[in-house]
């Protein structure tokens, strides 16, 4: 089987930008990538995009070949659509591609625009990544089921709000010096407590935010890397992928995500690495509790001891194992179509030395990103190892 | 290199069903493809779903997941949207899954539900499937882009109405046995040629009609089918993909379609057969003279020369080379997102003698099906052959 290696990457700002396309900003990440691969676009042999609610948010549905038109693509292009997982889906498949052998050079990543639309609007169209019949008709919405979620953590578990808290501030203080992340700033504890509430026990700073932006990476086989003299230190070595009952209610479990486990299972037994192996983690905080639970299903945790990892400054940029040094989806900010490529560009950046926080990870050889739709029915896990 | 195996094959009626939810339509062509082929639900490793228009038809996304519970599976489910071609894509995505050795089983397929909607939103929500920023809010819709392709094709290469409705009578008169069809009624070409003018110069018997339906096939590795005594006497031997800018105005050339013809090569490549080689074909007849563009893409004929092939009776049940037996999209029926399975679907009934039309194609080996999203913007093609 070929090894996959992350040969370039790209991102846009992650923030608010009413006036650009979809297809501009996907164009604008595709071009970092490529240029950062020194890769030319003819050598490009298929594109995995990721989109989520284009279909809502720009009315533009089959984005695909209209992505790769404006990155100046001529290949076969082709969406995925798993909720917040959409890219990672995307990323997966082009890894398993190549592996394949069937293809050298794929271009994989995503686009999500979100603030043309009304916070409102934004809110009832995620609900699509809810089950219509049976959540989203009772008045289920993202932030009012990832609330079911910490309340039930809560309860079975322990752990409290101020827990909470500290994956936000931690997040928000990683973001500091991220130069696409949306929120470059730091908050506090207090800030984060006293943030109106969302969905009780989630506060405004418990949430991502509403995010523009594109993301896009540059995956070759090992052997075209060799051959073409492409700079690629960093390999994707394993990839799992788990599914999930959509509905909350339908569930063994609330405040577990096998599907989530399920990936990481099946990724690290395809890297062949073990969870006390990893030295660095970007994961899919789109609430902090959702940070929670994906340090337990990746098993850098027992189930039920996550809660105050940050508290205990486990997680944090000086830890043990530093999790989402982008800043996360909570700072760095969450398109949601583009994520799980962004986890990737953010890991590789981070492995290969030239992230802003490369220096707390500078004996790293082992990342894992998290990357999860809806409540967790959908996730997706890879490895990136240090290529030796 | 793994070969590929239909294993089994299971639709819905192709209808208007407001009642049913997509997810029960999807389970029950599921459930009817896992018994056709007796394969187990547990030995399914991964779901490729096609959807299309589900955020506006359903506002549900996120449907793999929910599709995969529906039947009763528990794996890795994907959702892959390419507009009418998406579950062309998740069938060669299967493919080519299997063919890496990485899976032995996979189910493919999708579901469109269409009809909940009214005509105008239906006609509203297909246009996500054009360029919004340069078609749409132009006022294009796909009556209309079909419209233009034809009276460009008519103005460059010859031919009319009269031969496009031959098309039409074609079509229905091969669906007149099929349990699955939509429409199973003949009409006469006075009829069409008389029906009422959608976009001048196709009439509403040019346009295949709005459908809610699913379909599933359940794919197998070679040796999976020989180990587990699986009857699966009919291989996918080719699969090719192509795509192209999105707009028409940004085409060399209106009525041509080479995203199909790149699809096209591919697929043949891959098979190692030639057109010549092909006995018999299931092409994406959206409109007629989308079954024209699709005759010459998959070089059955020169460009320019197939629009009075059905006229000529060489692409009817008793020609040289029968076409769209199932019906195709125009009397069949098209839900869009599963569109692509169907197709499958209907040729490995073709090939291996259990379709009402089978007689027909007696002495047929190769198969070829044709699946098109917008106005070819991007391609599926597979070739389906009779195991040595």
């Amino acid at each position: 089987m070929t090894g996959v290696r992350v040969a370039g990457v790209g991102l846009t700002e992650f923030g608010d930008h009413p006036s650009r396309t979809g297809r501009d900003m996907f164009a604008e990440a595709a071009a970092a990538a490529l240029g950062d691969a020194g890769v030319d676009h003819d050598a490009v042999e298929q594109l995995n995009y990721g989109n989520f609610m284009g279909a809502l948010a720009e009315r533009q549905g089959h984005q695909a070949p209209l992505a790769a038109e404006a990155a100046g693509l001529r290949c076969p292009a082709t969406r995925y659509e798993e909720a917040c997982a959409s890219a990672g889906v995307a990323v997966r498949e082009a890894v398993r591609a190549i592996r394949s052998g069937e293809t050298d050079v794929a271009l994989a990543g995503g686009m999500e625009r979100m603030n043309n639309l009304s916070t409102s609007r934004v809110t009832e169209s995620l609900a699509i990544a809810a089950d219509e019949l049976f959540e989203v008709r009772a008045g289920v919405t993202f932030p009012g089921a990832y609330a079911l979620m910490a309340r039930a953590y809560f309860e079975q578990f322990g752990g409290d709000e101020t827990d909470l808290a500290h994956v936000a501030v931690k997040n928000h203080e990683h973001a500091l010096d991220n130069e696409y992340a949306q929120y470059q700033r730091s908050i506090t504890v207090e800030e984060a407590l006293d943030s109106p509430v969302v969905a009780s026990p989630l506060n405004l700073y418990d949430a991502c935010p509403i995010t523009d932006g594109a993301s896009a990476v540059v995956l070759v086989s090992e052997s075209y890397a060799r051959d073409h003299d492409v700079t690629a230190p960093v390999a994707i070595t394993g990839t799992g992928q788990g599914s999930d009952r959509a509905a909350l209610q339908d569930r063994a479990v609330i405040p577990e995500t096998p599907a989530a486990a399920d990936a990481a299972d099946a990724a690290y037994d395809d890297a062949g690495v073990e969870p006390d192996d990893v030295d660095v983690a970007e994961v899919h905080d789109c609430f902090t509790i959702a940070e929670v639970l994906a340090l337990e299903a990746l098993d850098f945790y027992e189930t039920g001891e996550a809660v105050d990892a940050a508290r205990r400054g486990e997680t944090t940029s000086d830890g043990d194992l530093p999790v989402n040094l982008s800043g996360g989806l909570k700072a760095k900010g969450h398109p949601v179509g583009a994520t799980g490529g962004s986890q990737i560009a953010e890991m590789t950046r981070l492995l290969r030395g030239d992230h802003p926080n490369s220096d707390a990870v500078s004996d790293a050889d082992i990342g894992v990103t998290h990357n999860a739709g809806g409540t967790v029915a959908s996730a997706v896990v890879h490895v990136l190892e240090v290529a030796k």
